[in-house]
């Protein structure tokens, strides 16, 4: 079969071009005569390109100085656990904003390391919207507080970096999953205390966990917090505390060049921004297809729809799959369909998916 | 530059046909039209890779049925926390075999978690040996007795699978960091209650941690041991409690593959004696260089040899190098040099790193 249109939530679609290098260069990088996966960590064709990566990743997302990135291993699962670990220091609490199943997740997590504060919940309206900043109920002395950017499940998505300034807390740090929407468009990092998320979507394989965190937030980790996760350590070693996951740096090194030769996060921003409006606009106008989330919060990464006929969801999957477009099978807690589309997914994917959908609301409407 | 022979010490060489399929299958997996990178782990596709991956890995150690097989991140240097964290249960301390570097740092990471007992230490004679069983001293009640099977820094490893029932425990639980020389011999997996490593130096790409745990050894994790790496939350899930490096486990499972086409650990276990004491004796009838390891104890995956004028290390590695055998530099802590020769390196590598040897003392000497 020749390449498809791929939906996944994640691991998700890589840029081709990526896959095509990593493939020419599979038995020798670079004239080494070995692997990228075949090389020590610490070797200096390794370094170069692990500091190439770093830099470029910092540049593309504008990382102030004084903000460390961290390559780690675990995942955003495993972070929910590092965060408090790491970052509650002689506190007793965090407050967690809840917008759907990851942050949901976060917050059961910290609950082992902390006592958490909901300071807001989305619950009551089925995750379909994020609660107004100004109605956020803060505790009184919290470690950080804790978003998740992009809902991947629910598909709400901060169109925004909060500023706890506006809510009279500018020093409290604010800590975001950012898995599933990072380097999707211009960002203030300066905003966050720290940032986090698995590489899977937006930047590179499964196994590869990034962390941007400020200087300042380093050297509070609980005393039973292993080394390996412990970012001052992480972050003294340069990640090499542990070996790190070589190729999975390697390709995420990939994407960033990439990246910078689209144009960067400003391009991905306008790009998402034409991607998802293309859709939500085809779904909203359709009277075969629908989409409940509030419109201010609808998420540019992953467009949930449904069916308004379930029935035909077994029809949707099986045609729309033979027709090279898949992994469009919504999440068993929403139902219906997903389609997530990250940097990596051209226009030309969500046109061809529109295409798809008219023709099968025709044949079956 | 053609492809060289590579006695890194990890990430390591992989073979090279591997390396052929990965790069050929890397645009589209058996006409899926996406790259192993791109695949949802929960998708059909990457389920039976999994799948097969296990059941390989399975077959070539011959692991019983009562033991789960769990991948997993962080490497060996996460393990060192996670067992304790794991395995301590309602006891208070364990007790450890110390006999390099390795096992140092393990059982220092363990004192965050437990009363550790040093059951016996080999460094007075500067870890060139492995303290015989009938010395171990062993404390009343540990949770479980910790080996590293191989130190690859130092160069010893343990030739056999200890029985704790020779000393008198048979039900304490034996735990060994086998990273370094998982599938190179035969082995009897029921002498262990546990067994770790990280996958980069027989089995894959850094990333990747693999753990085989007997089942009753499950399910006695402390409170505060993210949930990502409780060994019974992680068997449960099939190893996608969070998303696994699911493109590591893809080559792992090549590698498997490869392993099975040669004949398996049977063989590899022949090969491994034969490339190792071809080295050792070159090194111990020369005059020029010189290995001090005891020789009941001498690893066959990391063979360190010095130079007895460490003048000529400079001069050696430049021109090794330059022959196409790369990374011959030991560790700092040891100095001179180090061969690695995993299962991936074939007696060529080792028959050409002694013809290098020969005439570079021939023309030094």
């Amino acid at each position: 079969m020749s390449r498809v249109f791929n939906f996944s939530a994640g691991p998700a679609a890589l840029p081709e071009s990526v896959l095509r290098r990593a493939a020419e260069e599979m038995l020798d990088w670079h004239g080494t005569g070995v692997s990228v996966m075949e090389m020590s960590h610490r070797s200096a064709a390794f370094q170069s390109i692990y500091q190439q990566a770093e830099a470029d990743f910092r540049e593309l997302l504008g990382v102030p100085a004084n903000y460390r990135i961290l390559f780690m291993q675990g995942g955003a699962i495993a972070e929910n656990a590092i965060v408090p670990m790491n970052l509650l220091g002689d506190k007793r609490g965090a407050d967690y904003v809840v917008t759907g199943s990851w942050s949901t997740k976060s917050q059961q997590e910290a609950r082992k390391f902390a006592e958490v504060n909901i300071a807001a919940t989305a619950e009551a309206s089925g995750f379909t919207t994020i609660p107004a900043m100004e109605r956020w109920r803060l505790s009184d002395d919290p470690a950080y507080l804790f978003i998740c950017s992009n809902e991947t499940i629910g598909g709400v998505e901060f169109a925004f970096d909060p500023d706890l300034g506006d809510i009279g807390r500018p020093d409290l740090p604010l800590v975001a999953d950012m898995s599933s929407n990072i380097l999707s468009r211009p960002m203030d990092v300066s905003r966050y205390g720290l940032i986090f998320g698995g590489a899977q979507k937006n930047i590179g394989p499964a196994g590869l966990t990034f962390v941007i965190v400020r200087e300042d937030l380093l050297g509070k980790a609980h005393k039973d917090c292993p080394s390996a996760f412990d970012y001052a350590l992480v972050a003294e070693a340069e990640s090499m505390y542990n070996t790190p996951p070589t190729y999975a740096i390697y390709i995420a090194g990939l994407v960033f060049q990439w990246l910078r030769a689209q144009g960067g996060v400003e391009a991905m921003g306008q790009r998402n921004a034409a991607k998802s409006a293309l859709l939500y606009n085809y779904v909203d106008t359709s009277d075969f297809y629908e989409n409940r989330i509030d419109r201010a919060c609808r998420s540019r990464m992953n467009v949930p729809f449904l069916l308004k006929d379930d029935r035909l969801n077994a029809a949707f999957l099986e045609e729309s799959a033979a027709a090279g477009l898949v992994q469009l099978k919504g999440h068993k807690s929403v139902g219906g369909m997903r389609a997530s589309i990250y940097n990596a997914m051209p226009i030309e994917g969500v046109e061809a998916l529109i295409g798809f959908m008219q023709d099968f609301a025709k044949r079956k409407g």
